[in-house]
């Protein structure tokens, strides 16, 4: 199955971007004082083509998937984790779960690769390209075929999906190492500088984790472009996690993209289709290494920055009342006209007289 | 009447924080990895003196009142709008009663010492001390017995008031200049370093605004202490918010502090009594020059740092339901041994295997 990336609208609308300024700043309230809250507002009006925008019925999916590349010992935990965590998602008592639930956001598991069967069951999907990919120091952590595969996948699954909102999330012990490895390929930026401590490594285990992937990045020397580099190091959770993306921003959905690992799928879809950018919402910066750093390079800006370092889509669930939030001073704060209050620049008058 | 400052109970229970900090440490994530969220479930676990708190029925105040000072030109705006803005409030298109309606958050506007007569109606306590304070320019902008008017009914009021939280909002055109004149004077920090352009002056109108600040300072060489402060430079919704403060915290109440002005209210309370710090939940780092500097000077931590300078209690308000996920987190997440999920302890064992 090949995968032909969706049409993306590139979103430029200087006139609906001007009917939501002047929206925003009529509102009863000093110019530009609801800061970063005005520029969510405004973005999330922007990709739903909308002055009142209304985020509908959203959707969390936690992209799951098993790397071979941890039995180099790249992460602190054994692979077994990933498929005990999805059963821990499916019970509901994982963090992503609680957030889930307080936020009234749907939450569903893609086990895009995990290394164990589970028992089909509601609010889990099986997408499964594999049981976990291949070791990446080996050889290519998944063929083109598998790659191609959970783009399509992710494609597919983001169409069956009600709302007008994806909310990214993962579990896949190693991919703190993929996502380095993507990062570092397609930013050209040194792996020391995009690697961290994933789950809780200490000093020494990061430092050993860095020269493992320098040797993996070593392997790969051609694997430049995006697909390349997605089929060189993984995820089956990333490359699917990219598919969703991709086809999120064809469906003009708003994409809260949450830490380390979901911005490198992001990085992926945009190093793809320019385009996707328009429809990311950064929910948080990350306390991994390397989060910082590839944020500053995609010049996305984070709501939140409160050292969280869990994946699962924790941060975007934790951001998510803040978008709600915009729409709705947007919709329902009065204006100065209708609230009958002085404006600003009467006062001026008023000080000069 | 004279206020007598109640009894606050120091936090000091290293038995309660063990245990809190245990049941997040057994939580399915890695140590630590859900950052500020864990610090805001110990601080508050150890205000309602429990391991599975439950914020119940949280209140926000959004305490009003004028400033004889406004007439030196220290605002962009006219003091009209605080009672156009308590209006608004009541009426329900202001940013915060947009956002308490969107997280069910009791909303109560409290005339302080507005202006302006209000007809009395549901949701507003009419607790005026005077109609705006003194110009502190020619005097003190309240006399002893004001003030102490203003902090029993602050106190008063709040015993009134159901549930466990009470999040703190203001509106008073002029206020940024009296919550800098009681910063500068009470953390002995320059008048140029705690000024700012409050709702919305240029560099030209904050400059001025610093010289005319100056010179209050200079009128009240004595108002050293936290009470002669407030007397000295106001205003009536300080002084009740001081009060309100103070009571919260003698209930053992979670205190959601908002921006600048809230802050500073904080800042007196604390100056007071010390304990108060223990019951104070930081919201946000507001975009006043200024705040950064007196929240570290409380050593205080903020969550949220979106560039928000509206006041009204908005910041406390979009910053709630990060409170209620944290208190969520601790109560429903399972534990690795409930989940069946593997620990760390055991993977450095395979890792060295």
């Amino acid at each position: 199955m090949l995968f032909q990336a969706p049409k993306i609208i590139e979103l430029h609308n200087p006139v609906l971007l001007q009917q939501l300024q002047y929206k925003l700043d009529n509102k009863t309230k000093p110019l530009g004082s609801l800061g970063q809250i005005e520029a969510l507002a405004l973005r999330i009006g922007l990709i739903l083509g909308t002055e009142s925008p209304h985020l509908s019925d959203p959707q969390l999916l936690v992209f799951a998937g098993d790397h071979g590349l941890v039995a180099q010992g790249v992460s602190a935990y054994p692979s077994d984790v990933t498929w005990q965590m999805v059963e821990n998602f499916l019970s509901g008592g994982a963090a992503v779960s609680v957030l889930a639930r307080q936020h009234s956001i749907g939450l569903t598991v893609v086990d895009c690769g995990v290394r164990h069967d589970f028992e089909p069951r509601s609010g889990l999907m099986i997408r499964k390209v594999g049981y976990g990919t291949a070791d990446s120091m080996q050889g290519l952590a998944m063929t083109d075929t598998q790659r191609d595969q959970a783009l399509c996948n992710g494609s597919e699954l983001l169409m069956s999906l009600p709302g007008n909102v994806l909310l990214l999330g993962e579990m896949g012990i190693g991919n703190t190492s993929a996502a380095a490895l993507l990062m570092s390929r397609l930013l050209k930026l040194d792996i020391a500088a995009c690697a961290g401590s994933g789950t809780g490594l200490n000093a020494t285990g990061v430092t050993r984790k860095i020269e493992i992937l320098r040797a993996v990045l070593s392997k790969h020397p051609d694997a430049n472009d995006p697909l390349s580099a997605l089929s060189a190091f993984g995820g089956f959770e990333i490359a699917t996690m990219v598919g969703a993306i991709l086809q999120a921003a064809a469906d003009q959905r708003v994409i809260v993209v949450d830490g380390f690992i979901a911005s490198a799928a992001v990085l992926v879809a945009i190093s793809l289709s320019p385009a996707v950018a328009g429809y990311c919402v950064y929910a948080h910066l990350s306390g991994e290494r390397g989060h910082a750093l590839m944020l500053n390079n995609m010049q996305a800006e984070p709501l939140l920055d409160l050292g969280l370092r869990l994946g699962e889509g924790s941060g975007a669930a934790i951001a998510w009342p803040l978008l709600v939030s915009a729409c709705a001073l947007l919709s329902e704060m009065a204006s100065f006209e209708s609230a009958g209050v002085s404006r600003h620049e009467k006062t001026f008058n008023n000080i000069k007289a």
